[in-house]
């Protein structure tokens, strides 16, 4: 028989979301962008496909940055609960919800206060550096609703 | 404010591994390649990303087809147990375990006899149809251990 590549695999480490040869690293370079209590996870970084498949954990309370930027996300939540902001509106956010963040879309992820929020995140390996928001467009976004405000408000 | 695109933005129905808005599919088309109980749900087909992510979910004692092709897996358990064929090895399947599959490779997914197994399944969207094996190949699998011949056996 001809040679066979071997599957590169990985196995779980049970339901603590961490997984065999799976860094856990930083979110974002501390001081590059305001986030608070984030993990990142690569779990397939593959050529073939063009794409890296993340796990993003955020402690209870805490949240990823606000941003937006060209490249698209594709998330699946895993774990815990929440809210998100995509755009102008809020979500709730339970296991196994689906968000479509379209290109150029403000977004946010927040777990609830009293436990962790963890989902996987699709994007492009070749991809644009997220925006902030200025103050205008912070300020812009505030008013869109008193939900968003309330969203935004810490 | 610029008007946002509106996420596209579908909630899970708890925990039933299905989704509101995704349709639940054949695996393949009957007769087309043997498989036994397995579902398809296609999560997110987004051009931006050049990838479909989708679930699979293979009932109690089903199983995938055993094919391979020149284009790859990244796949991610959600739910179950089994047994995976990648290649020449065999790898026990438990909830969050990851696995890829390099091109050319074979590979078949299989349930326990008493729970559904689900799994994500990352692909490119272009992509080439998937081999099946000749009655030839399908004998050099099988001596490539007893424990591939015992995993084929039915």
């Amino acid at each position: 028989m001809s040679p066979q590549p071997r599957a590169r695999r990985f196995r779980s480490s049970g339901t603590a979301y961490r997984w065999d040869a799976v860094d856990v690293l930083e979110y974002k370079a501390e001081g590059s962008a305001p986030f608070k209590d984030v993990t990142r996870q690569v779990l397939f970084d593959e050529p073939e496909l063009g794409v890296q498949w993340r796990y993003f954990e955020v402690a209870a309370g805490g949240h990823t940055t606000l941003e937006r930027h060209e490249h698209v996300h594709a998330v699946l939540i895993l774990r815990g609960r929440g809210e998100a902001l995509v755009g102008t509106e809020i979500y709730p956010i339970a296991p196994f919800d689906l968000f479509s963040v379209p290109p150029m879309t403000w977004h946010q992820f927040r777990a609830a206060a009293d436990e962790p929020m963890g989902f996987l995140c699709l994007v492009h390996s070749e991809r644009d550096r997220p925006q902030l928001p200025t103050d205008d467009e912070l300020a812009e976004l505030r008013d869109a609703s008193t939900k968003v405000a309330a969203f935004l408000k810490d």
